[in-house]
């Protein structure tokens, strides 16, 4: 096993005495101790849960030192203190197992295999002084179960004592649980936005739930703003579904140009703020259990303020759902400025008295994944005061290349039939309430309405609707740091979205760091191998609570798990470079070669009406059957290159340019590049490794233990896919013509990633049309013919 | 959906007052109020996360109260309560969504069709007698997620206020969380054994960890005996595992009888107890997060400790594992006995301080499913003075049942080459703590070995080693009432351990009660439908707090799930009785009826290389192919009845009677009896309905909601099976001769079961020999023969 550490920062040895001493491991009159004499106290220390010297003796006789004695026998035996005992020892500490992991003969070849840190040392036998550098580092190191040893330590108590300090403590750069999470403070505010959503004459009041630690300090706020916070309307979401057992139409040609369709903001008429009544610290509201995403539980025992909040349209709220337009942001932006001071939130709905943050140190990330990092992107565009950083984790940056794609309308996997308006429905929490919903049925009726109209499931353009919900076009306002985290096998929100985000960033100079793991659409702070979340704390107790620990050089620009070897996380620094070089291959006959062939290859996109059904219940299927290149399915076309000679490392956007007709005035093509081999790869779902063995502060909130585990051994996987209109050969927003038998030239990008095809296995391109979990399905007639002389593929290699 | 509740008890008006006034609902003067005013007063009570009355008005808002006005201008405008408004707020109290569960028009509908009770009364509006009473009830009403809606206020908060009573409340029977969990004191203590199980001259110290309430009352205790509870050897393990493609062997026809193999008790000559040095009431060691089952966290907060021992051979305790054998019960009931007061328990295993359980009411329960329930069985059985009552969950009641069957090797379902020896190894958990196993392991090692020879593979028959390991010889010592709860479809510890154990108790007039559920080997105290948690909080408050509740009275003797219908579980007298009535079908060529035939079929039992070795690493391939009649798969005979005119209600063991022959001198017959006909049927593995939704106090730990969810549409289920090997046709301890060729009638009992097959559908049966999931597979030639005359099936019918 290998574990991954890149939050560890570099320190000094007296720093390291100075943070051993604060966090009350050793006295300044342990340097004088003899070795022995102090792993015997930092041992006692360390078993926290025992009060008697026998106790204490007892334990230590438990713990194997060396081949032939438990560590009892050898410490009374022994004045000098080997450094193969040290670390026989903390590798059972660190609970590693010496019938799997290590074996007590080399220790030191464990903690290199493993990928730990071992001190510097000059002989066999550790100094007083190496071994406090030694007992340092192993507090850092990770354990086999995902977290720091001190941060095991805090939640069997260690820093019970240091509750009543009331102030902040770090260890290696970190912020430590020092608050008790069970005495945090729980209330309810209503921001008043700057905004009238549903259009009552008010403006919008938002509810925000905030949990915070009980203390004198002024603290930061870890913002999570989330939609379904509040709870969703799943069945009556699931009524709206569209259905996609359509066919795709003809779209008249246009001359449609950006300008045409451009979103411009125009400012609304707003209805004047509310008259405040009085002014209390006191909020008159709390609530039992919020919503949480576990890196906020984590982070709440160490200082850090949380708060929720689900926005217009959702429970306990004014104003209606938009899916992601501005009225979504200025709902989502108003928490971080009451947080920062610069706007009013109430007590409650009706005596208009304010309620300040008065325990705010003004300063806010936001965390959360999918529309909750959407929106924490959408907010960071606006440039709003107080939002010092971002960490957007598998976010929408914009919400066209989430419900579309090239003229199509494309799904997120798994949920065929589900767009803006779906969503809308799905969150608009107000509906739980059905005696506030009574009031406002038929305003959300036609709020909805214009949804489904705007989002035009009819043609799949780029339209002023879309416009408005794409954040990329205000990158030039961020201010705050931004983090990126996104899943290179998240076909919800697809890779694209991390990296034309990235890429903006980059282009205008702004700082960020993005972190690209081999998962599907999950959460990343709960692995074994990674240390997701000491990364994190680094960043955020350097932004929040300007820690001076050296984050923003620390940490790589870029990091990539491995797709090949389980455990691997590699820094680069950058991603999907234009610089890369390109490598070229032509379509021959089931072939992907260096020559040009003149070839021309059809295959009919129509199946018999019962395989038809079978498929659009059974999608997995479809997808092995489709890309399973010995099936009887004959709906698309299967190229290969020979078995590679040398690994191929593909690094962004691949690029496929066809000659192709259709029989008919409508078509489209979708594509798939696949690794071809017998291989076990790595589950894109992390296992399930220990249920309930992470928490973040003694007798408080737990969570599961994951990893990325390999899979059965399977003979192909998808790389990446792209499906383009072809009538939208130039732009998203512009019909082309299509005439029926005319060959045309198309180019289609598909979603950007980073992986490695190791040599022996084939690199393959799958050509088809309907995709059964993505497209409409309209089973139509329609052949497509594909001229292999103009027909190519171009691979951005990693160098 | 459906709610089933058997815990509710009868409750009358008078009793209903008291109660309420207790837990601080009403008062005196309620019953002189108005409907409209109290009914006001009871939401202001169960709203607690607000403090004005604004907030209290503007959360009134939110409800609807019929299709016209919401709560808050309902309460306003009239001076009566319309039934409809309650149960129309009551349903949105609940949870229970009016787009999805109910229709504001028609409340009372909506709660009959979900099962929920509903107050008597005289006309269409409530008198405050008829709320009063209408508010009682739906305290004791399970919301849509799967709590009472009282212990739904609990998590929120509502019994705070009362942590400082100091003192048990009982609401409809069953005890409220009034201690407060994250202040429950958590201790360490070892327990001397009455046992010297590793041989090393004293008596075994054992390992218990307590988890208590802080209160000055006396408390009974739940305990969990988990071996596993402080860690497994999983890879350790796994290396131990047989080898099960071997050949099933020949054996040598013997004359044996009982009393050869009987296992008689002799009594062993033990150390001397240790001298106690001392008395304290203050244990020297804690713990910081013991490994819990979820439903004793429930029970802490309602005033119950609950203790946990994971007995011989494991991490801080004395001794080996053995596997189920009297040494593992004799260190099962020590905790028992030192919780009630007759045994001596150290504060650790040096100083000989004895600390006593001076906290204890001298009652326990013991709790847990699989090994931990086969431990409470074992306990009850030895009679041991304070243990009240046991609640065993998928418990096995004799090892040879668990690893064995008719003289035949037969894994657990899913486990195949596990045995007595691996199990014992996985749990031996002092392997864990490397400085103690260093001095042990040549003892371990030939601990391990006289366990690997006395389960004796090579024969599969019952022996000395086996009779050892049931517990069912020893009944009619159970002192304590025992409450059984078993999956119908749990192939891990198979239904015959159950019902077995459940006929013993029946014949000896012990009183017991029986939970049958449709699910495998898992818990069911976090469901939708079913109150599990409830009903035994209404027996542990009778059994071990003495409250006169009528829990034996109430509760019905036997609970079985419906295999057909969700959501729904049946009550009835008795299980598998003997007054059942018996249809037999008689067997012909691919039929089952009620005609005889004078045919012989055969099959061969091998399979080309190639496939055997897919069979064994695909287990479930193997098994559809088995029983689906249409496959290819040859090595079988499939019988089937024609479709049923009337449902089919199988209640009880299925015996198969076969005259059958070998084409060799070895043989074995296995049969799965089936459901055919396509149909959604029942998950066995209960699906996720809310992730971390339960919560049984404030601020306490949390569980997922659970239920059984009908499955995709398939063709066929298994409902039963069974196995024998051919030498053993009179019993499992005497070789039968087995010529080849030779003509034998065997009878074969399935494992019990209650299983419904509508009609239409068709009732089948598989003979087949190698079961790749539970016998060797040893591939052998073998061709059986099955004279049809002679053969046939009798189903005994519930009814």
């Amino acid at each position: 096993m290998k574990i991954n550490q890149f939050a560890t920062i570099p320190t000094n040895f007296d720093q390291q005495v100075k943070e051993l001493i604060n966090i009350r491991f050793i006295d300044e009159n342990s340097l004088s101790d003899n070795p022995i004499q102090l792993f015997r106290r930092l041992l006692q220390k360390t078993f926290i849960n025992m009060t008697g010297e026998s106790d204490l003796n007892e334990k230590l006789s438990t713990y194997q030192a060396n081949l032939e004695s438990d560590l009892k026998t050898y410490l009374d035996e022994n004045s000098e203190l080997d450094i193969n005992v040290f670390y026989n020892v903390s590798l059972q500490l660190l609970e590693f197992n010496p019938d799997v992991d290590f074996t007590f003969s080399k220790p030191l070849e464990a903690m290199k295999t493993i990928q730990l840190k071992i001190v510097d040392h000059q002989s066999q036998y550790l100094s007083t002084n190496e071994l406090i550098s030694a007992w340092y580092w192993l507090l850092t190191t990770h354990n086999k179960f995902g977290q720091m040893f001190i941060d095991k330590l805090a939640s069997q108590g260690y820093f019970v004592p240091f509750y009543n300090l009331d102030n902040y403590l770090y260890f290696n750069g970190k912020s430590m649980p020092v608050f008790d999470p069970n005495e945090a403070i729980r209330e309810i505010v209503y921001v008043e936005s700057n905004q009238d959503s549903d259009l009552d004459g008010k403006l919008d009041l938002l509810k925000v739930e905030i949990i915070r630690p009980k203390t004198s300090q002024k603290v930061p706020t870890l913002y999570t703003a989330s939609p379904y916070n509040q709870g969703t309307n799943d069945e009556t979401g699931d009524k709206l579904m569209h259905n996609v057992n359509i066919p795709l139409a003809h779209k008249e040609p246009t001359e449609t140009s950006y300008e045409d369709i451009e979103y411009k903001v125009t400012d609304a008429k707003l209805p004047a703020p509310r008259k405040i009544n009085g002014q209390t610290d006191i909020a008159t509201q709390t609530f039992s259990r919020e919503s949480s995403y576990t890196m906020n539980d984590y982070f709440l025992a160490r200082g850090f303020a949380v708060a929720y909040s689900a926005g217009i349209g959702t429970k306990d709220s004014d104003g209606f759902r938009t899916t992601g337009d501005k009225e979504e942001t200025i709902s989502t932006i108003a928490t971080i400025e009451w947080l920062a001071g610069n706007r009013v939130a109430f007590t409650n709905r009706t005596d208009n008295i304010a309620i300040e943050a008065n325990w705010s140190n003004h300063k806010v990330a936001m965390t959360g994944r999918s529309y909750l990092g959407t929106l924490a992107t959408a907010a960071a565009t606006t440039g709003v005061e107080g939002l010092e950083t971002i960490i957007s984790e598998a976010a929408i940056s914009s919400w066209y290349d989430y419900y579309r794609e090239n003229g199509l309308v494309i799904a997120p996997g798994g949920f065929p039939g589900e767009d803006a308006d779906v969503l809308a429905e799905e969150t608009f929490s107000r509906r739980l309430q059905p005696g506030d919903f009574l009031k406002i049925k038929n305003n959300w009726e036609n709020q909805l309405q214009s949804i489904t109209d705007g989002q035009d499931r009819l043609t799949g353009n780029y339209n002023e609707f879309w416009d408005a919900r794409n954040y990329r076009k205000d990158l030039k306002n961020i201010k705050a740091d931004v983090f990126m985290v996104h899943g290179l096998n998240d076909w919800n929100v697809k890779p694209t979205q991390v990296e034309k985000l990235y890429q903006g960033l980059n282009q205008l100079g702004i700082k960020s760091k993005l972190i690209l793991h081999q998962g599907e659409h999950i959460y990343i702070n709960n692995f074994q191998s990674f240390d997701y979340t000491d990364i994190i704390n680094l960043w955020l107790s350097n932004k929040l609570l300007e820690q001076q620990n050296n984050a923003q050089e620390v940490l790589p620009p870029v990091i990539i798990q491995d797709n090949v070897k389980p455990e691997t996380w590699n820094k680069f620094d950058s991603w999907a470079s234009d610089k890369n070089e390109i490598k070229n291959f032509y379509l021959q006959p089931d072939k992907l070669s260096s020559e040009k062939s003149s070839e021309v290859l059809s295959f009919n996109d129509q199946l018999p009406s019962e395989k038809f059904d079978f498929y659009t219940k059974n999608i997995a299927t479809w997808q092995n059957d489709l890309i399973n290149s010995g099936s009887n399915y004959n709906n698309r076309l299967v190229f290969k290159t020979d078995p590679l000679k040398e690994d191929l490392v593909i690094d962004g956007n691949v690029n496929i340019s066809l000659e192709v007709s259709s029989s008919e005035n409508v078509g489209l093509i979708s594509a798939q590049l696949m690794d071809y081999g017998e291989a076990r790869r790595l589950n894109i779902t992390p296992s399930l490794i220990a249920k309930n063995r992470l928490s973040g502060a003694y007798n408080w909130r737990e969570d599961d233990l994951r990893e990325f585990t390999l899979g059965k051994t399977a003979k192909y996987k998808m790389i990446t896919k792209g499906h383009i209109n072809l009538q939208n050969r130039k732009n998203s927003f512009k019909n082309d013509e299509l005439n029926a038998g005319k060959r045309y030239q198309i180019s289609l990008q598909l979603q950007p990633t980073m992986y490695r095809i190791p040599k022996g296995r084939q690199l393959g391109l799958v050509i088809y049309a309907t995709d059964f979990g993505m497209t409409v399905r309209g089973n139509q007639d329609i052949t497509y013919s594909i001229s292999l002389n103009n027909s190519s593929i171009s691979i951005p290699i990693h160098k």
